[in-house]
């Protein structure tokens, strides 16, 4: 079942259990949708022209919480191949690149939601400068958690030429100057 | 409906609306809560003495995300009876300073959720190590956004003791050496 389509206390019951997914990949998404939804609403208080981009980054965030599941079940199946079988590593390197891609997505699109949770706060409907600032610390909370899921990924990729690009991409994520010091 | 009777999506929805409920304070009790059953995750990883306290934190926050529009809306009520009905202005007083309470407990929550989610990154399984991390991000931003609503709320208070007391405790809060600087 997508996660769109759980009940939250079943969301926060399997987050809770022992099974690994879903894990810190997918809240830090989730949480990324939550803060894109407030300031949606903060935006449609003041005709922001914030509204339509926070709409779409809710819907993309909320999809990468069901792609980080998939991602990381895929390296959790990669890992599980025989020994013995051909291109065994290279699968898993494949896997594990693609579960640092995921929530480096999550963590470029809830740097954007971070910089429509500024604008809502300068220049948002005052009445809702409190809503504006919740989802600016939450939207700020998905990117530095997103890029823990990045990170811990990397660790294991052998690939120095893809670990590369992606720590640049990083670097110019936290360049961000809305974005408060991690 | 209770909000952890909702799916994902319509609460999402809920929030996205210009609906004054649920807003930023029910946004941050989530994010608590979130954070809380991730903490619960990796202490049974590792049989960390945390995961009574954050299951119990858990269901306390989603409680407290309702509660918080519940208050939010006795503020309205109270604002929106007749200027000339007697006793309007207590009332509008008394609903004020319960919907800074409630945000204020949130806080505390929070923090709890702050400091369990600290000694996992610190003790817990090294595996689970990235979660424990989103935890901690996702419960700070709990804490500052959960205040946000709390000094919105003082704003509007007349009673300077009651405004004291809370802001005591929020310095207090504040004084968590595992929380980042807000």
């Amino acid at each position: 079942m997508q996660i769109k389509e759980q009940k939250i206390k079943d969301f926060l019951d399997d987050l809770a259990s022992k099974k690994p997914t879903p894990g810190g990949g997918a809240t830090a998404a989730l949480a990324g949708a939550m803060a894109a939804a407030l300031v949606s609403m903060v935006a449609k208080l003041t005709v922001v022209k914030a509204k339509d981009k926070a709409e779409r980054l809710r819907k993309e965030l909320l999809l990468l919480a069901d792609e980080d599941c998939q991602a990381f079940e895929r390296v959790m199946q990669a890992y599980r191949t025989k020994k013995e079988e051909p291109g065994r590593l290279r699968k898993i390197q494949k896997a594990l690149e693609e579960a640092s891609q995921v929530p480096l997505e999550t963590a470029e699109k809830s740097v954007a939601v971070v910089k429509l949770a500024s604008d809502c706060v300068r220049e948002g409907n005052q009445n809702a400068v409190s809503d504006a600032r919740v989802a600016l610390e939450l939207a700020t909370a998905a990117v530095y958690g997103a890029l823990e899921n990045v990170r811990i990924n990397l660790e294991s990729i052998k690939d120095s030429k893809f670990g590369e690009d992606i720590k640049e991409k990083i670097d110019n994520l936290l360049g961000c100057q809305d974005l408060k010091a991690g």
